[in-house]
This record gives structure tokens, sequence and C-alpha cells, in this order.
């Protein structure tokens, strides 16, 4: 059963209040609430003095109306008395000064003393939780590394990453030469030499990229001894982690806990779909449903005019894509805090009105759709788009503006599946490949050869693999690599990326009309069709060994090689793309050839339709604000939610459709 | 006699000099120069050396001329003997950092030594200033406020402010409560825990909005004591501050002085209007004239092509609104310093040319027409626009550039009033509201029961209420309230505020067609005719108890729902608008469906024209770069200036009319 | 000949992979390496521990191949142990935080800890480089002054700075009055108040012009210990420094070496010309070549499609010009360090391929022509425009973005001469004018009285002087004068500049009907013909004595006053225009005025082509991305590059052609 709860904080009201607040839920179905992450002063107001009193009745008033509790620990935010008693704790800035008390996620995630108190508090609290026979679950901190004070550079931290450096490296030669220190005088003579990176520009790659990786590393390490603590009380109950921030390795910090939570607020962009986060967080954990932890009920960020419609239409499409629980954020509008002015279930006022109704009418309609429909097994993705932080990484140190752009292709790659109906999760290239038809490598840098092996594997026992960009050509530490490229996969696509080439060609916009002086084109035949487009970015010199030239560039200084190429490698194919980025209807061209490969039917129905299917129960979501009407043959099928006249189906703008049965074959 | 005078910078010049400049201004009938706010290092450039002889040679000089000396106390730029005998004295940053000399404006307003060291120096000036009989009145300081260092952290500050804390909130638990600490674990367990607010993103409203309130009370203290030495010595000579920062509450701080100063310079935005400020320094010690302090001659930042006229028309709209003075920034560009190229009457090379006489001539003019009109009483504001300045920070807490919205909410407002030729003031809600037919009321979060009372009363004796958005929503301390809203005011506007919707919605542009997935749009019957808008940010989910519904929602979320009420209360209405913003041509409606049943009488004549009365003399000033023609029955009235032929007026571009007796009767 | 070369790292790589290059540089022509900048820690890898065995076997390898080297002083990257050993030696920024070791040009240019470290250093290098027979020449540093870390605030640049003040200024009193100090109270008592100036908004342009002023005397002398070191010990060979930053005085820097090094890279802006910084450097030491120690040869920041072709244009303008050599940056991209993505003649790998053999083909190309040109004489200028570094931070102190608009005057007016095919350098006031037929002036407000008397003699002999702006308006302490202005110059112009008008109107846009409110137009007659056009920003209040009003100002308050004047004086012509900007086209036609004037015959080709002449050899260039084809009657001149058929002349895009002999007359 997919259960809907909320955020609530019992720290902020009065039993009576968290007792009428129970009601309402239970009125309203909601079946859970997620509290504690920001209690730390109400815990323990004073060094040592825990009054965990309030908190457990509260939790014992939701016991008595049948409402769980998932447990976050109170990381997120040291109290007052903390950060004066050891202002040690707190995140240190490159120039020495430190970030300050009144905001949330001040402290440093490595700091020994804070893990001390607040490792003291979490086993308090799992001790004190013992009694409460609701608890659902837990969460760990909140938000892990979302705070604005950057990589901290307190003594410790500067201490433990040369330490850290020390490990990894052996000696400073290694380290010297890993880092490739020889450019701009900066080889070590000694350990104590080096500080963190700053995340600055003109900052050396690889110092930042081990710098993040060494912060990220305590992300996980501060995650884990809670996660212990929690595990040692409560060995059944299923832990949580949520919105980890992308200066950790989120697949690295996911992996420790039990389920992926994704924070997700719907925007006021018009037709912004959620389904990319969605999908990333499905993929954070392969076979595992997520959780989505935080998710708005109407603002204060979020619009469209009017609103309800488009939420439920959010919801359905966590829980198509494989979504175990969704909590809203929040219960009701708190008074004061910094957070006043988002909206809740619940207004300022405490009465339910608007969207309490519009909540509970929605989650009737849920408990109809899920008692018909019965368990659903997780979405079945057919295409896997590989991302990897370190990657992310490597790749824009140096070069922050370009953090967004390997996020941009990630989601443009996976905006095109969402087009052709190929149902996508965004996954580690650490994950196993073997469930996919199609793996999707926008611009993976590094290679490294146990992901090579299994690439290999993959394409021979008849994947179909699209890569495009610089493939393969950095290592570990964001250096360019000096020998054959795109390692360990040169035999793979059948070519060597021998150069690449700066362009500061642009797409052709809208209806521009294209100049060789300006847009670089390429052409080719595919699949028995001209096949003509654009490439942009950085253009790679390629050199074909064994591969098929899909298309050529046109013009520029590389007329004449390969664009496109495409090996059959076992009985799949591996197909490479020599530029960062080329124009959308190419990329849906090469998209469609390959699912033709893989022996996908992609179903012919708008490309707005979000489809899904999860077992013999599909989800049809209009993406967008028009109206849609298409032909979608589902003969048997019961509709569970929605307009269908025989196969002819009718979604209004955010309009949803839900069958059971055999759907989508004639 | 209305008074023009200048900035003048004796401890710049020679005795010479200053002789010569005296006897120019004296023949273009400058009246007074203001005088000595950032001569401090000359008039003790060591500690305890004073050196007065040449200012007080200066001032004798004016008085030979017949010129009198507004004498400003030097605080705003102190000397780098101070600061380096006191770095204690400098603004600290949140950062532990500190202010610099070089600038202005870089020293703590609550720093007891800073205020020793001042104020020994304006005691001593104050006796020397004694033997002058040409004395206008005083400065305190030079713009209070406006220092570009933020909010003092210095260690004085600190400690100031935790007493300042426990004054106001007696314990601990009343401050944990009163700033709902208990979101993101800010509760206090020490007094020595609480810093001052950094006035940053992600900070507690109530937090930062406490430590605004406590330095706008420095701000207010460190005048006052300047005022008291002034007042012991001067009793009967009036005491003015200019331009004090949005950062104090201007409201108390000008009650502490005999004259509210505005500083206002034209800027090159085509057809800006000053109507807006000089209506808010006429609001801001209601039955007072005030003072223009500083506004421009022609530059920097100024322009307009050609601006001379322009400037002149600025000049009458300070008069025709209530200035007793206007003092022009400044005499004479000064070769060097920071300010070197904004340009004086006089130019870099001292000699009068075009602007001294474009000045001579409009004084020329002013002198005619002041000496036809006689003393004139201050014009009579019709309507008061409320502006709270504890509301603007509480409004804004968390997200400054809300900041720019309370304001432009406020300037808005008073175009209305403009538009249709109603006089208005902008008002502290402290204010008594007896001599206003309407009340403007936008966004005021927070309603004092005092206030209330004397809303209800203004209302249930005629007046006519106009409140827009979230009124009386919050506490004090910026919190929302979550009793029945508007507080204290629901009985009169007979509607409950039940909660808020955010939306992202815009006002339809220009020509655009309103699209309901994208506008919000109100309908209903005003006067017997339809009344149509739309709506845009925040909406309110009102509740009518007892009030008529002027216009309901079309769509969004709230369709169905009152957009505009208004109940008949006592002898006048209460208008509500549930909305934070609606579009101008419906604002108008509202407004003069108010002004009708307040009995006003609205001259027709164009928008365009700004028009003011004093007395019997009526001012009519063209705001804008275009020629306007219009009728204006003024049948036995006298033309003291610019063009009437019978009831037919003529106004260049910028161009003023100025009429003596009965004007605006047929 | 002129020499290409490229920079070049031996620390970086293996000495058989030297080789290898040196083996592929010589086969493609190149003829020198330019190498060492940022060698230090491979150099010294420890206090006092010498390690020059590398370099030296790597210079001996270039030695071998007929490779010459220009040698580096390697401070622009100070090691980490000596920023661990003194940190003293850090950039120390005004709020007493310091730059950090991990980028480059973190280290205080005055600290004397530092000269002394590099000068040992130096002296070390420069003993063991004795034995090497193919130095070619020197490089101190690398571009000085391009920290990103401000004006230092160490505590001996402090102790310096106010030294430096004393010696200037002798008193206290002096300084005052020189910077104008008793504005904002700014007064000194004691040299140890005084601190350099932060270049922030609202500072004293005195204060920080001083500021700048002290800090570029310390690069120079920075410069100056190395170069002394260098010629100690290699009496013949030059000694250069590159792309000195705008925060030094450039003229006064490049005088102490022997030539001035040109950085300049080709940007993706289209139809960008790089002919201003080759005539910016042209002018550096006139009568010397300059040198281009950086261009790229594709990227990461260049563009166009395709580029190729664009290089060899720049390369051949930059030989037109006057370029004794050309140093591609650089010859391999490096795996790591900050700048590895700049892309190198051999890319990561290390292969020679794409821009390998397109620089071999263009440099066999080169060796053709100038082996039938034989050895070429520096293009001869035929005007000089004038720009001062001091001018230039004078110009925009307290206001740091008028720096660009100074800038943006020069590159306009150089602009304007290049359309008309008029030579020209952008030269220091200091240098000699003899050469020259026309010097321009933009907005030189100090006019020292020596270059006011070479100005005369300039004009006195025939020479055609244009000048605008406030000419001559400020002291050398950016203070206005308040006398006769332009100073020393006003007999000269027959003009007296007594006032400045701010105007905020701008210039007509591209098919912008003119609006007298908005624009500000001037009309005249020129040469027989109607004149009119446009003047925008500050306008000047001139008075003519002695000159001819070629355009009076048509509207704005100074309707009627000249806008452009011309005074003939002895055989020349002194013209003046009284505004900071008027529009291309008049400023073209006021050009080509000054042209005939002078006698110029100036070729009637289109404006796009550049055109340039060393001796007998004419250098006709594309500077655009379009075809051209023109006549230029060249009767009995060879071709030695590009298409000519008879008169006919036939550019591609970025297209060159060079011809032998007799050319441009008919």
């Amino acid at each position: 059963m997919i259960a809907i709860g909320s955020a609530y904080y019992p720290e902020q009201w009065s039993l009576d209040r968290v007792e009428y607040d129970a009601s309402l839920m239970r009125d309203a179905g909601l079946r859970f609430v997620r509290i504690g992450e920001f209690a730390w002063s109400r815990l323990e107001p004073e060094d040592g003095k825990f009054q965990f009193d309030h908190m457990i009745a509260a939790i014992r008033i939701f016991e008595r109306y049948g409402i769980r509790v998932i447990f976050c620990t109170p990381g997120a935010a040291a109290p007052a008395w903390l950060v004066r008693r050891h202002p040690e704790v707190l995140i240190r800035k490159p120039d020495g000064t430190s970030a300050h008390f009144g905001v949330r996620q001040h402290t440093c995630y490595a700091s020994p003393v804070y893990r001390k108190y607040l490792g003291r508090l979490v086993e308090k609290l799992a001790d004190a939780l013992q009694e409460c026979t609701n608890l659902a679950g837990f969460q760990i901190d909140n938000e892990i590394g979302h705070t604005v004070f950057g990589l901290c550079h307190c003594g410790h931290c500067r201490k433990e990453f040369r330490k850290w450096l020390e490990e990894r490296y052996g000696t400073l030669e290694e380290l010297n030469r890993a880092w490739w220190n020889g450019f701009w005088s900066q080889d070590y003579s000694s350990w104590d030499e080096i500080e963190p990176g700053n995340m600055e520009l003109r900052e050396n790659s690889a110092h930042v990229l081990d710098s993040i990786r060494f912060h990220s590393a305590q992300k996980c390490a501060y995650l884990q001894f809670q996660a212990e603590i929690l595990r040692r009380h409560f060995p059944g109950l299923p832990i949580a982690a949520n919105n980890a921030s992308g200066s950790a390795d989120c697949h690295a910090l996911y992996a420790l806990v039990d389920r992926a939570g994704l924070d997700c607020y719907p925007t006021s962009e018009e037709d912004k779909s959620l389904s990319y986060p969605a999908d990333r967080y499905a993929g954070m954990k392969p076979g595992v449903p997520f959780w989505v932890l935080e998710t708005g009920v109407g603002g204060h960020l979020i619009s469209g005019v009017p609103h309800s419609r488009r939420l439920s239409s959010h919801y359905w499409s966590f829980i198509a894509h494989g979504a175990e629980l969704i909590s809203i954020f929040w219960w009701r509008s708190a008074p004061g805090g910094f957070e006043k002015t988002l909206v809740g279930i619940v207004g300022h006022n405490g009465k339910p009105r608007r969207r309490y109704h519009q909540l509970k009418n929605w989650i009737t309609e849920l408990d109809r759709v899920t008692a018909a429909t019965g368990p659903l097994p997780l979405p079945r993705a057919e295409a896997g788009i590989l991302y990897d932080h370190e990657n992310l990484w490597g790749y824009s140190c140096g070069f922050w503006r370009l953090w967004q752009d390997y996020e941009n292709a990630a989601v443009k790659t996976h905006e095109a599946c969402s087009k052709l109906h190929i149902s996508s999760n965004v996954i580690s290239p650490k994950e196993s490949f073997d469930s996919f038809k199609i793996i999707l490598m926008p611009s993976l840098l590094h290679i490294s050869p146990e992901v090579a092996e299994r690439l290999k594997a993959f394409v021979a026992n008849g994947g179909i693999l699209i890569a495009s960009g610089r493939t393969g050509t950095q290592d570990a530490n964001a250096k360019f690599l000096t020998g054959r490229c795109p390692e360990h996969l040169s035999d793979l696509f059948g070519i060597a990326l021998e150069d690449e080439i700066p362009s500061a060609s642009r797409l052709p916009g809208e209806g521009e009309t294209p100049d060789p002086e300006k847009h670089v084109a390429f052409a080719g035949l595919l699949d028995g069709g001209t096949f003509r487009g654009f490439a942009a970015g950085t253009l790679l010199d390629a050199e074909v060994a064994d591969a098929e030239i899909l298309a050529a560039f046109e013009n520029s200084d590389l007329a004449g090689c390969p664009a496109v190429t495409e090996k059959k490698y076992g009985k799949g194919r591996a197909i490479h793309i020599n530029a960062f980025e080329i124009d959308s209807a190419s990329f849906l061209r090469i998209l469609r050839h390959a699912a033709d490969a893989a022996g996908l039917v992609l179903p012919d129905i708008p490309g707005d339709v979000e489809i899904l299917k999860r077992g013999t129960v599909t989800f049809l979501i209009n993406r967008h604000g028009r109206s849609l009407e298409f032909d979608y043959a589902a003969a048997d099928a019961e509709t569970l939610l929605g307009e269908r006249h025989g196969t002819r189906i009718a979604l209004p703008p955010y309009g949803v459709c839900i069958l059971k049965g055999n759907a989508g074959r004639a």
C-alpha cells in the first residue's frame, strides 16, 4: 500500500493540538508523519539535559490514531549552546572565518566533537523510542551537504584531508604526479603544505576533485555512524536519507541506507515534469522503491493557476515511477522561522481548508485505485542513463558552470527517452546493466576497467550502448589520458578519439537558417533514410578502426570526419557521437534506431504523455497544461482512473489515466 | 517665505572665496547655506585640538551677506586620528572584520566611545556658534543609517543587543516563544548565545526583525543625544535630520526633531515624478512643513535633455507639497573627493554660468509668485497611505527582495491617488487619521489594538478604508497569527482571512490576451457597472461574515471566492482586496468608488497633471515630457505663473501653472 | 626572419619526450621555445635545493635541434614550501585575510622576502644557463599584475606606501591638500593613519590613484631587479615582459625591458579584429618590434567555424603590424592543472594531428613569403592615439566601470582609423609625436606642461590634433582644475572649457528616429558639406576664443554652443570635440577631414580590409568572415600571397594578400 504522510513538528505544538492534528490526518487518510530533524534544541535544551517526554507523548498520540512515524536524526541544526561551547564544530571558510549560528547546516560533518554530541543524542533517542510501536523507519539528518558554507576548512578537516591523501597516494611524489603539480609550480614537499581546495576558479582540478571526494567521504561516514546506532536498536526498520547534495557521491551515500529519499517540489515553470528527478531516485538503489520525503502542497515557490490539478498529477507520477511513500512538506505552515511562508496542508490558522480537502479527495482516489490494483511491482526501466558524481566533479573542476552542463546532458538524454516512451533510470556506472536494453552514456570522461568490462559484456549480450563526448579520455584524477581513447573501450566502439576541437558553434535556433560559418552540420544515412543534423560544443576528432560511419561532419575543420559511428559488437551495438551536444531531433533519430535494434516496441502516443507500467497496471499522465486525445489499444483492460472510450483516451491538462490489464497491444 | 539655499563647504575654501561665493549667492537670491556635516577633521584636526576660527569666520561672512546658516553636526565622517586611536568605533561586520577609514559612515552609531568624542565636539561647536546671529537651524549628522557596512556586530552592540532583548522579553523562554525558536533548533539557553542577525537569507525573521529594531533604536539615541546638546544651547532653533535610511524607523527618528529633511535627486528616468517622496516626507511629521535638504541641480546621476526645465518643475512640486526650504546640493563642484563629479550650481572653475543663471531666474520667479501669494498654509491631504517600518522589516525578513515589493505597493497606491488627483500623504499608522477622507492600507501585516480602534473610529465617522493583502495576519514579531484575521479588524471588514494561496500568476501584459491558465481574473458589479480585473501574487482565501462582495474570483483554486469586499460600517466603508496586487485600472475603479463615497469631487483634468492646493493657491504641474492642454474652471483666479486663456490651461513639458483664488469650481 | 615558436614545459615531460617534441618542432619550422615561467617547484623543490639538470638537459636537446630558447623567470607561481615558511609573502587583502596557495600570482610584488628568494633563484639559473648557446632572450615573470587578489595590503606595503607618499608630498599638509582630504573629513594627522586604498566605491580618487601608482612602481621595481641580474649575466640578449596588467603603468614597465610582449588570444566573437592590441603593443616601444608572447592555436576560448583560416589571418596580422616573433600557447595540452582544457599545437595524446599540420603549412607559407621579402622594416604609423595609464586610473577612480569606458574610447578611435586605412599606434603621451601626421587624444584629463609643449610643436609643424571630452581639466591627482582649461592647451585649441553638462542622452540606435527630448544633435558645415551628428555622455560647455566652429549643438541646455571646433595653428590644426562621445559616422567625417588636412591619401578599398605596409611589402587582410573583392592599383607589384587579377583582389573570409613592390598608386 502506497502511504501518504507529512512532515510534522511536535516540538512546536501542544499535545492537544497534536491530538487534533492526528485526528485530521486520520480522517484524510494520511498514514505517517516524518518528525524530529530540527528538534535538537527541544530534545536537549542544555548540554546533557534530555527532554524527550513531549516528543514521545506526541508519538504515542499518533500511535492511537494509527499513524506511523518516520523519525529523523536531528543533526541538521545544532543548538546554540553546543555552538557556543564548541565553536570548533562550525564549518570554517577558506579565509579563516566561520559559519554562524542562526541558520541551519552550519556544522562540520567531519568534526569528532560534533559527532560525539550528536551520537550521544541519537543513542538516547533510540533508547527512548524503543517503547514506540508505530515507528515506520528513520531518516538520517536532513538534506546532507546542502550547506551554504561550502567545503569545511577547520583544523580537523585540514589534518584529516592530509591523512586521507597520504593513505590514497602513499608518497608526495605520487600525489604530485597524480595531481600534475608540475604546472603552476604546485608541487608539495611536505604534507603540511596541503590545504583543502576552495572550489574557486583557477585551482588545479585534481586538487579540488580530491577535496570534494574527501568531504563526500566525511558525509558518508557522518551518515554511517548514525545508521549504525539506529540499526543496533531497530534491526528491522528501514533507514533513509533525503536529497543529498551533489557535493556528496549520492550513489555511495544512499548505498549506506535502505531507501533513497527524494525531495522534489513542483515549480512555477510551466510544463516542468518531475519525471527526471523521479527516475534519478528510482535508479539510486535499483530494485528498491524510493521514498518521496519532501514534496509541496502548493507554495511558496510553486504555482500554476490552478495548481491543485497539477499537484495530484505529480503525486501520481511519483507513484508510477515507483515511490513507496510520499511525505508532504508540511502539515501546517509554522507561524515563525525562516520557512514560515511555505504553505502546509493546513494553513497558519490550523484549520482544515481547501488544500486539506483537495488532498483528502486525492487520497481517497489513490486508495480506491490501489485497492483495485493490489501491490504493485516496481516499473521496469528499459534504458539506463549513466551518471557518475566523480565524473561530475572532474567535469566541472575549475569551471563550475560546467556542473550544470553535465546535469543538463543527463536531463536531455532522459527527456529524449521520455519523448519516445522508453522508460529509463539514471544509474551509477557501478550498478548492474543486466536489466537494460539500452545504456546511454553522456560525457563519461573516466571509464574504469571494471565498468569497461561490464559495458562490453552488456553489448556483447545484445545491449545497445550510446555514448557521446569525450568518452574515456580522463583518468581518475580528471587528468587527460595520453594513450588510446576511449580508454578500455576503443575496441568496443571501434574508434580512437585522437583529439578534441573546441568550437563556439551553437545549434541553429528554432527556424534559423543554418549557416556553415556558424553551425557545424553532419550528414549520413540511418535506417535507409538520410540523416542530417547539427553538433555544438567541443567536437571529437575520431579515427575509425572498425565501425560504420552513420554520419560525417559536413563543414568545420573536421569536415569529412566521423560524427556518429556504430559498431556491431557481439549481439549488440556501440554507438558513439563525436560531439558534446547534437540537436534533439537527431538524437531522437539515433535513439529510435537503438530502440529498433534493441527490439523495443514503442507506443504510438503523443510525446507529452508519460507512460509507465507497474506489472499489469499502466499509468498514462499528461505532463502538460494542454488537453490531449489519442488512441491506445487496451482492449481487455479495466479503467481505474480517467476517461477512455474504446481505444480513445482523453487526458485533460495534467490529467491521469490508469488501466489495469493487457494494455498497449492491439 | 520659501527659502532656497545650498550645501556649502567652508572648510574647503579660502575666506576670500567664501566672500565671493556669498556675494554670488546673495545676487541669485539664495537665503541660506547648509554647512559642517563633513568637517570634523578640519574642526578638530587632532584629538582635543579644536580649530573653529575658519568656520566661524565663514559664517560671519555669510552674516554680512544676509545669508543664514543651517549647521550640521559632523558625525557622518569620523577623522583618521580617531579611528586609529579607537578602532573599536568602526562598524564590525558579522565575519569579525571591520569597516575601514577612507569612505564615510564607517562608525558604529551605538559606540559609547564614538558618542563621547562626537558629543565633546558638538558641545564645543555649540559654544562657539553662540556668537553667530544668522543661524537658521541644525541638521543632525548626514543621512543616518546610510552606511554600506550593514548592522554593526561590535562588542558593544552584541552586549547591548542582549540587554535590549532581556528588557523586551524578560526571560529566554519568552524570547524563544516570541521568535518561534523551536524551528531549526534555534532555542537559546543563555543570553550570551545570542548574536545580532546578519540580514542574510535563511535567518529567522523574528531574530532579524529585532536586530533591526535594536539598531534603529541606537540610531534614534544617536540622534537624540546630539539634539539635546543643541536644544540646550539654542532652545528656539529648529533641528532637522535628513534622509534617514529605511533601516531606521524614520517615523520614530523624525519624531525626535523639528523638521523631516528629504534628500531627493531627480533621476534620468523619464517621467519619474518626485511627488511620492515629497508626500512621504509631508506625512513624516503631519502638520509640519518638511525641508528638502538635498536635491540636484543637474547631475551627475541626473539627466534628461533638456534638464533645466524639468529641474524647476521638481522645485515647484516640492513647494506645492509643502516644502519650507530647498537646499541644493551643492554650491560648487569640488575639485576632489569621491563626489567630485557631482555638479554644483557653480562648476569646478568657480564661475557662475548656465546653472547659476537658470537658478537665479527661477528664484526670481519664485520670489515674484510668493510675494503675490503671501504665506502659504500646508496642502491638505485627502488620503492617508499607511506605511510602517516595522511592517516593512517583518514583510521582508529573510527575503530582502520583498523590501522593494512593500515599497512598490506604497508607490503604486500613491500613484493611483495622483492619477485621480486625490491628494495623499504617506503616514505612520500611529498618526491621527482625523484629517483624512480615505485611508489606504497596502499589505499591513501587523495591526495593533490601538491602530485597530482608531481605524474603526475613522470608518465609523464616515471615513473610507481600503486594505489589501494579508491585512492583520502577523503579530509584532512577524509571526503569522493563528487566530481570526485580520486581527482586531475582522469585524470592521466583515470578513475572515482564513488562508493564503500562493500564486505565480502575473497580471496580463499590455495588450496580452488573458489566459485562464495563467491569469487570475475577478468580476462583479461596482457602482452599477460591470467590474472585471486581474489579481497577482498571493491571493487570500477570505470568508465573508458580513460584507458585500464587490467582485469574486473567476478562476484558479479560489474560483467563486470573494476578491473584493466592502462593509458599510457606521458612516463609512471598509473595503478589502483579497490579493497582494491587482491591475491598476481595477484599483483606480475602487479608489474612484471610495472617493465618491467620501464625497470628494475630483477635478476633471489629465492624470499626468499634478494638482495641489495651498490655501487659495493652486499648483498645476505637468509631470511629464509631453505638452498638455485642458480646461480647468478658475473664473476669478489670478494666474501667477503659466499660460491660461479663460478655462484653458496649456502646460509645456514639465510646465507649471499657479493660480490664486477660487479655482476648480465652475 | 620572423620566428614562430611555442610555450613549452620541460619540467612536465621526460627527456625522451622532449627530444621527440623537438624533432616535431623542427619539422614544422618552429624556431624557439618559451620555457620556465611556472617551474619554480621543480627547479627548487625545497628551500635552497636547486635541481636544474632536467631543465638544462632539455635546453641542450633543443640546441641540438636548432631550436632557441626564451627563458622566463619563474616568479609568477611561488612554491608551497616558500608560502608555508613565509606566509608574509602572500598578497594581503584589505580585510586582513590573505591570498592562498593553489592558484598563481598569489605573492606580493613588493615583498623583500619574496624578492630575496626569487633573486637567489634567478641568480643561480643565470649561472647555470651560461653554458647554453641557444638562448634567444628572456621573459621576466608572467603577466605581471594579473592577480585576482587586488592591491596588496601587507605590512611591508603599508609601510612602504607611507614612505612613498612622504617622499612624494613631503608633508601631511601637502598630501591633505593634494588629495583634497577636506571632503568627508579625510585629513591625516599622522603618516601611520594612511592605508593603501581598496579600489572600492566611495573612496577618494586621489587616494586610490596614488595607491595604484605606488603598486605600479612596485611592479616595475620587481621587474627591474630581475632584469638587472639577467643583464649582468647576458649583456647581449633581449629581455621582454608580457601582457602586464592595466593596474601597472605598462609604458613605464616596458620601458625597463627590450621588448614589449603581447598576449592576445582570438576570441569566439565574430569579426573581432586583433589589430587594436597589436597597434597598442606596436606603440608600446615605438621603433622597436613587439613580440607576441602568447596567442592561441584553437581554444578553449576560441572559436569560429572553421577556425584554422582565421588563426592564420591573425598571425599574418601580427606580422603586418610589426611582430618579430610569435609564440603560440602551447605546444601540447597538459593532462592536468587548471589550464588543461586549453588546446595545444599537439593534443593531449601528444600526436601531431590537424593543428600541427595546419601550423606547419602556414609556417611554410610564411617562410616562402619572408624569403621573398627579405628583412622587413617596421610599419610606419600615420596616426598616434594617446593613451595614458595614470589618466585611466584617474578617469575611473571611484567609478571602476569607467575603466572600460576609457579603454573603449581608445578602441573606437582606433577602429575609426582602421576603417579609413589610416595606420595608427596607441602610444604614451610621453613618446615623441614627430613621426605622426595626426594625433588623436580621447578624454585626456591631465596634460602636463611638457606634453602640452610637444603637442603645440606638433601642430605648429603641420600636425593635426583631434581631442575630445574633458581635455586638460584635471591635475596630476585627478582633481578638477579651477583655472583655464584645457590646461596649457587653451591657446592651441582656441577655446576655454568652462563647465561640463552631464547628460543621460544616448546615441540614436540603428534606425531609430532622433528625438530632441532624448538625443543631443549638433550641426554645421564641414569641407563644404552639411555636417550633422549626435553626442552622448557628458557635454562640454566651451567658449570659443579663437577657433572655427565646425558644428554647434542644436538642442539641450547647450543649444547654440560649439560642439566641434577647429583652430588653425601654425601649419597644422587643433580640433576639439566637446563631448565624451559622438556617433561613429560623424567621427569618421572629422577624421577624413583631418586626413585631408594632413595630406594623407587614403586607399579606396573596403573598410573591412586591413592594409599595412612594411617597406615595399603591402599586407591586405580581410578582417571578417565575408568574401570581399575590390580594385587596388599595384601595377608592378609581385603577388607573394593571395589572389590578384590585374588591379582586382579577391579576399576569401579572413583571407590575406601580400604584395611586393609599388602598390597603392595608379
